[in-house]
C-alpha cells in the first residue's frame, strides 16, 4: 500500500516531517475549538455541541485552512477563527447526517452520535446552533485581516455549506440511495457537493484570509477540488476494507445501503490509482508557490494513505 | 378587545394608514423572497426550502428590520438583503421546530409543515440550507453599506439565531415541557431567546445598517425586547383563544402539552394587559425619533392587536 513513508519523495520532501507537523497542528487546533465554546446556561446544548465538535478526528479541514493560509503568506492566527469555523460546520453536518431520519448511525470516531446521548431534538439543536456559531465566530474572532476579506470568507463558507454545496450534495446522496443505475457524474456531483465543497473552502477561504489573488484562489480551488475527490475515494474503499473498530464508526454502511460507490463502479484497484492520480494533479496545481507548497503537498499525499 | 384601530392615537399617528404600510411592505418582501432563491438542480432542495420560505405569514421580521433602517435615515436597498436572512433564519426555526423529534407539527400558517412534505430528512436540510444562505445572502447582496457595519450583522444574526439566542431558547423550552412548577424567570429566559432574540437582531441590524450609534442601538434593543415579550404574549393567548382554523396552525397545542405560559401564570385578563404596557414602554425607547418612529410605533401597537 502507499503510505506517507514510502512514496518517492523529493530533497525538500525529505526534510519535510508531515507526522509532527500534523501533530503539532492538530493540538493548536484542538486547543483552538476548545476555547471556542464554553459551557454556559442552558447546559445541555452547550454540552452537546462541545461533545461532538470536541470528539477528535484528525482536525484535517482546520489543517488545510491554516496551511493555505500560510502558504499565501498568512499566519496561523489570521486563520484560526475561519479554521475553527469550518470545524463547526463539518460537525454540524456529522450530527445531522447520523440523525435517525438521515443516516441513522449510532457511533461515529469510536464515540455514541449526539442523538444516541443528547436525542434527537437537541441534536438537531447542537447542529443549528453550531453552523450559526460558525458565521457569528468568523466575524467576531478574526484579527488584523481586512473586512474585504472576512466578508469574502462568510460568502465562501455559506455556499459551500447550503444547498449549493454539501446540503446539495447530502439530498442527492439520499435520492440515490438504493438506486443501482447511478452515473459517475452524479457520484462526483454528489461527492463534489457533500465533502469537496467544505473542504475547498477551507482551502480557498486560507488563500483569501492571507489576500490570494484571484489566479492564486484558482489554483487552490483546483488543488482542493481534486484532494476532496480522492478524500471520499478513499472513503469508499476503508468503508469496504476495514473493520468498525479500525474505522470507528460502522463499516460496510455503503454495501448494505446498496449504496454506488467508487469501488462499486471501477473497482478496488482502478479506485486506488485513481485516487493517486488525482493527488498528484493537486500537486501539481501548487508547483508555482515552490518549498512554501510543501505542507499543502504533504497533506494531500496524506490522504490517500490514511487508513481511517 | 384593543385593535390597531381603536387605540388612542395622536394627530400624526391619525395620518398613519398601518393598513397600507403593512401591504406595501409585505408585498416588497415576498417580491425580495421570491427571488432571493431559485430552482436549481438537485431541485427538491430548492423547493422544499422556497416551500416554507413562501408560505405566507406576515412578514413582521424583515418589515420591522426595513422600518427600523428607514427610521435610521437609511433606505429599503441598504437593509433588504438582511431582511431577506432574518426570514431565512426564522423559516428555518419553524420548519426544524415543527419536525417529529420537536415539537411534531402536521399544519403551520394553513399548509402541511415541511417535514410532511418532504420527509423529515429533506426538512432537516431545507432548515441547514436556509440558515447556511441567510449569511451568504448578507454579505453577497447588501449594497452601499460600509463592511463594517455587515460584518457587525453577521455578528447580531450569529448570535440571536445559535445557542445564545433562538436555538437556547428552544433547548430550555423542550426542557421545560411537563413541568408544571417554571417560574415567570425560566419562561422570560425561554422567549426573550427564542422569539425575541431574532426580533431584537431584526430592528437592531436594521438601525446598523444606516449607521446607528451604540446609544440608539440600545433603544432599538429595547424597543424590541419589549415587544418580544408582549409577541410572545400574545401568541399565548391566541393559543387558548382561537381555533385551528383562525391560527392555520394547531391551536391548544400550549395545554395539551401542559406547558406553562403567561395566561396559564397571569390569567388571560392581566396578560393582555401587561402585553399592552409592554408595548407602550416600547414606544417610550422611540420618544427621541420623532416622526420618523411612527412606523415602528404602530407596529408595536399592531403586534398586540393581531388575532393570529
Amino acid at each position: 500500500m502507499v503510505t506517507a513513508d514510502n512514496i518517492q519523495k523529493t530533497p525538500q520532501q525529505a526534510k519535510f516531517d508531515l507526522r509532527a507537523y500534523l501533530k503539532e497542528r492538530q493540538n493548536l487546533c484542538e486547543a483552538a475549538l476548545d476555547k471556542s465554546i464554553s459551557i454556559r446556561y442552558p447546559e445541555k446544548i452547550y454540552e452537546a455541541m462541545r461533545y461532538s465538535l470536541m470528539a477528535g478526528g484528525k482536525r484535517l479541514r482546520p489543517i488545510l485552512c491554516l496551511a493555505a493560509c500560510e502558504m499565501m503568506g498568512g499566519t496561523i492566527d489570521m486563520a484560526m477563527a475561519t479554521a475553527c469555523a469550518v470545524e463547526m460546520i463539518h460537525t454540524m453536518s456529522l450530527i445531522h447526517d447520523d440523525l435517525p431520519a438521515m443516516d441513522n448511525d449510532d457511533y461515529r470516531r469510536g464515540k455514541l452520535t449526539n442523538h444516541k446521548v443528547y436525542g434527537d431534538d437537541i441534536a438537531i439543536l447542537a447542529g443549528d446552533g453550531l453552523l450559526a456559531y460558525a458565521f457569528e465566530y468568523v466575524v467576531t474572532q478574526t484579527h488584523n485581516v481586512p473586512l474585504e476579506r472576512v466578508v469574502q470568507v462568510i460568502a465562501r463558507l455559506g455556499h459551500a455549506t447550503g444547498a449549493t454545496g454539501l446540503v446539495g450534495g447530502q439530498v442527492l446522496d439520499l435520492e440515490s440511495e438504493g438506486k443501482t443505475d447511478i452515473s459517475v457524474e452524479t457520484l462526483n456531483f454528489i461527492h463534489r457537493h457533500k465533502t469537496g465543497a467544505l473542504l475547498e473552502a477551507c482551502v480557498v477561504c486560507g488563500g483569501i484570509i492571507a489576500g490570494a489573488s484571484s489566479t492564486e484562489v484558482q489554483r487552490l480551488s483546483h488543488y482542493s477540488e481534486n484532494i476532496g475527490l480522492a478524500f471520499q475515494i478513499i472513503d469508499d474503499i476503508l468503508d469496504i476494507t476495514q473493520t468498525d473498530e479500525q474505522l470507528g464508526k460502522t463499516a460496510g454502511k455503503d454495501l448494505q445501503a446498496q449504496k454506488v460507490t467508487y469501488p462499486s463502479l471501477w473497482g478496488l484497484e482502478e479506485s486506488k490509482q485513481k485516487a493517486q492520480q488525482l493527488v498528484e494533479e493537486a500537486c501539481a496545481e501548487l508547483e508555482s508557490f515552490g518549498d512554501k507548497a510543501l505542507p499543502l503537498k504533504e497533506l494531500a499525499h496524506f490522504i490517500t494513505s490514511r487508513k481511517n
